[in-house]
C-alpha cells in the first residue's frame, strides 16, 4: 500500500447538520488543487473546484470534502465527468436548495477548458 | 489567570441610540482579524467578518463590536455557525431595518470558504 | 493666541449664489483629510468625507466647507454622527435637489466603517 | 507686446461645418490643461475639461477650442461657473443634438471637485 | 516520414458521450496556438480560438480537438473562413444546444481582427 | 519613382465574397498606425481606426484596408471627416448588416478627440 | 474633562529591554495617521510617518509611540522640526545602532513634501 | 484690483532657520502645477517641478516656494531657463549642500522634454 | 499648395544658446510620433525618438526639432540610417558634451527594433 | 503551388551595409511568433526570438530575417538547436561586434524553457 492512501481510502464526504435551516444562506468553497488523471494520455490535469451552494437540512463537512476531491488524484476522468459527478455527489449528500459546481481546470496541450454545472 | 483577560471576559455588545432613526443610512463594517476554532480539528481559522446594515433604533458600538468578536478567539465552531450566530446576535440587538453578514474565510487544508447571511 | 487661529475659528459654512439653477448638475466632491474624536477613547480618528449634490438656489463655497470640515478635529463624535451631521448642515444651507453624503472612516482596532446618508 | 500674444488675443470659438449632417455620431473631447484663478483667494486652479457631442450642423474646431479655453487662465471664476459657462458658450455656438461638459478640477486645500452639466 | 507526423496525420475531431445529457452545462475551451497561413500572401497567421458551449448527447475530446486545430497549420484559409468553419465542423460533429467561436487573430500588417460567430 | 511607390498607389479597397452570407457573425478591426495631416496647420495627425461590422455577401480584404488607410498620410483632412469617410467608403464597398467605425485621434496641443460613426 | 484625555495626557514614550541585544535586527514602523498644525497658517497638516531602526538594549513600546506621536495633533511644528524631534527623542530614548525617520507629508498648496533624517 | 491679487504679488522665496543644522537630512519637495509661457508661441507649458536638498544653514519655506513658482504663469521662458532658474534662486537663497532640480514638462507638438540639474 | 506646407518646407533644426553653459544638466527629449517609409517596400514605418543630452554652448529650439523629425515622413530609408542620421544632424548642430539617440521603431511584419546611438 | 509559397521558398538572410560602421550602436530584434516542431513529439513549439547585436560591417535585412525565422515551421528541432542555429547563421552572415540570441520558448507540459546564447 503507497504512503497515504489509509487516509484518502477512508474518505468519503460527511454531512453536518446545517445550524440554521430556518433560512436561506449562501456557502461559497473554493479548492485549487483538485488533480485526476486523463482517461485517453493518463497524464495528470490540474483544476480549481468551485462549489457554491445554499443548504437545506445539512452542510458537508470541509474536511471530508477536501479528502472526497483528494481521491480524484488517481482516478482517470475526463473534465466533463469529474465536475458532473462532484455535482452529483454532493446533491446527493446535501439535497441543498441551490447548488453549482465549477471545474476549471489548467491547460493541457495549450487547451484550456472550465466546466459549469447547476441546479 | 493570563493577563488580559480581565478585559475580554467583562465584552459584550452594546448599543447606542441611533443619532438620527428618522432617517434610513447604511453602515458597513469590516473587520479583517477574527479567529475562532475548527471544532474537527482544533486548529485555529481566520476570517474577515462583514457587517452591513441600516440602523432602526440603536446602533452597534464598534469597541464592544470588536471584543465581541475578539471573544470567538477560544470557541471551537464552524464557519457556517460563527457567521450565523453573529447574525443572529447583531438581529436580536439591534432590530436592525436591514442586516448582511458575511464570514470571509482563509483557506484551510486549501479550501476556501464565504458564508453570506442576509434578513 | 498660536497664529492661524484667527482664521479658524471664524469658519463656518458659507454659500454662494448657484450661477446656474436654471438646469441640474452634479458638483462631486472629495475632502480626504477629515479628523474627528472617538467620544468613548478619546483617540483620534480619521476618514474620508464625500459631498454629491445638485445644487438648487445655492452652492457651498469649498474653502468654508474645508474650514468647517476641519472645526471636527477637536470634537468627540461618532462616526454616525458625524456623517450626519455634515448631512444635515449642508441640507440646511444649501436646499439641494440631490444630496449624499458618505464617511470613509479609516480602520479602529482594526473594524473599517463606511457611513453613508442620502436625501 | 510679447511674441506670441497675438495668436492668443484674437482667440474665439470657431465652428465649422458638420461635414455629416445627416446621421447622429459623437466627439469626444479632453483638455487636461485647463487653468484659471480663484475667484476667492486668486490662486491658481488646474482642471481637466471633458467635452461630449452629437453635432448637428456644426463641428468646433479644434485649435479655436484649445485657444479659448487657455483664456480662462487669466480669469477669476469658480469651478461651477467655468464648467457651466464652457457648456453655455458651447451649446450657443454648436446648437449640437447632444452635450454633456465635465470640469474634473484638482484638490485646492484637500478639497477635491467634478462638476458635470449635461443636455 | 518524419518522428510525429504519424500522430498528426491521422487526427480527427472525435466525439465521447456526455456523461450527463440529462441537464444544461456549459464547456468554455480556449486555445491560444493556433496558427494557419494567409491564402494572400503565403505568411502564417496566429489566433486564440475559444469555444463555448452547451453539450446534447455528445462532447468533444480535448486531444482530438487540439489536433485538429493543429492542422490549420498548413492550411491556406482566411480569418473568416477558419472561425466559420471550425464552428461549422463542431455543430456538425457535436449538435450542441448552444455553440459560440471565437477567432481572435494577432496583428498583420498592424491590422487586428476579431471574428465571432454564434449560434 | 521611388521603390514600393508602384504598390501604394495601385492600393484600393478590395471585397471578398463572405464565406458564410448564411448567418450573422462579427468581424472587429482595428489599425493603430493612421495618419493623416490637419487641414488648419498641415501638421501631421495621429490615430486608431476601428471597424466593427456584421457582413452581408461581402467582406473586407485586409491588406487592402490596410493600403487603403495608408493613402491618408499624405491628406489634408480633419478628424470628422476622416472618420466618416471611412465609413462610407466601407458603408458603399460591402453594404453590411452593421457597421461602426471609431477614430480615436492623439492629442493635438494637448487636446485629445474620439469620433465614433454608426448604421 | 472629556472621556479619554486622561490616556492622552499621561503618555510618554517608553522603552522595553531588546530581547535579544546580541544580534544585529531591523525593526520598521510606519504611522499612517500623524498630524499636527502648521506654524505659519494653523491650518492641519497630515504625514505618514516612517521609522526604521536596528536596537542596542532597548526597543520602543508601540502604544506609547501611537500616544507620543498623537500628541503632535495640537503642536504648531513645520514639517522639518517634527520629523527632525521624532528623530532625536527616538535616538536619545533608544540609543539605536542605527536610525532612520521618514515624515512623508501630504501636499499642501499642491506642494508635496518628504523629510529623511538618518544616523 | 482683482481679489488675492495683493497675496501674489507680495510672494518671494523666504527662508526659514534649519532647525538641525547639525546633521545632514533630505528634503524632497515636489509641485505638479507649475506652468509658465512658451517663449516662441506664447502658448502656455505645464510642468512638474522636483526640488532635492540637504539644508545647510537655511530650508525654504513651503508657501513662499508655492507662490514662487506660481510668479511663472505669466513669464515668457523656455524650459531649459525656467528649471536653471530655480536651481540658480534656491542655490543662492538656501547655499545648501547638495541640490537638484528637476523640471518635466508636459509633451508640447507632442515633444516630451525632462531638465535636469544638480549641484 | 497646401496649407500648412508653407510652415514644413521651411524647417530646419535651430539651436538657442544655452542659459547655462557653466554647468553640466541634461535634458531629456521624447517624440512619440516619428514616421517614415521602408526602403523596401515603400510602406510606412513608425517609430518613437528618444534624444538624451548634456549641452555645451547650444541646446535644440523643440519646435524645429519636431518640424525637423516631421519631415523624415516622406523619405525612404532604414531604422538604422534614420537613428544615426539624427544622431549625426544633432551632434553636428550641438557639439553637445554627451548625446544618445534611441529609435524605438513599432513592429513591422512582427520584428521589433530598437536602434541605440550614444557619444 | 499554393500562393505565396514561392516567397517562402526563396527566403534567406540578407545583409546589407552597415550605414554607421565607424561606431559602436546597438540593434535589438525581437520577433514573437516563433515556431517550429518539437524532435520528440512531432507537435509545434512557440517562441519569442530575441537578437541583440552592435553590428560591423553589415546589418541584417529584417524582412529576410522574418522569413528566415518562419522556415523553422517544418523543421523539427530542439530549443537548444534552434537558438544556437540562429546564433550561427548570424553570426556568420554579420561577423557582428557583439551578438546575442535569445530563445524563449512557451510552456511545454508546463516546463517554460529560456536559451541565451551570446559571443
Amino acid at each position: 500500500m503507497k504512503y497515504g492512501e489509509k487516509n484518502i481510502s477512508k474518505a468519503k464526504l460527511e454531512k453536518w447538520d446545517n445550524p440554521h435551516p430556518d433560512r436561506d444562506y449562501t456557502i461559497e468553497i473554493s479548492f485549487s488543487e483538485f488533480t485526476c488523471l486523463c482517461p485517453r494520455s493518463g497524464y495528470p490535469d490540474f483544476a480549481t473546484i468551485k462549489v457554491n451552494y445554499v443548504p437545506d437540512k445539512y452542510i458537508v463537512e470541509l474536511k471530508s470534502l477536501k479528502l472526497y476531491l483528494n481521491k480524484f488524484r488517481s482516478q482517470h476522468i475526463s473534465h466533463e465527468s469529474a465536475t458532473n459527478r462532484i455535482f452529483d455527489d454532493l446533491k446527493k449528500l446535501l439535497k441543498p436548495r441551490h447548488l453549482e459546481v465549477i471545474g476549471d481546470f489548467n491547460p493541457r496541450g495549450n487547451v484550456k477548458t472550465v466546466i459549469r454545472v447547476c441546479l
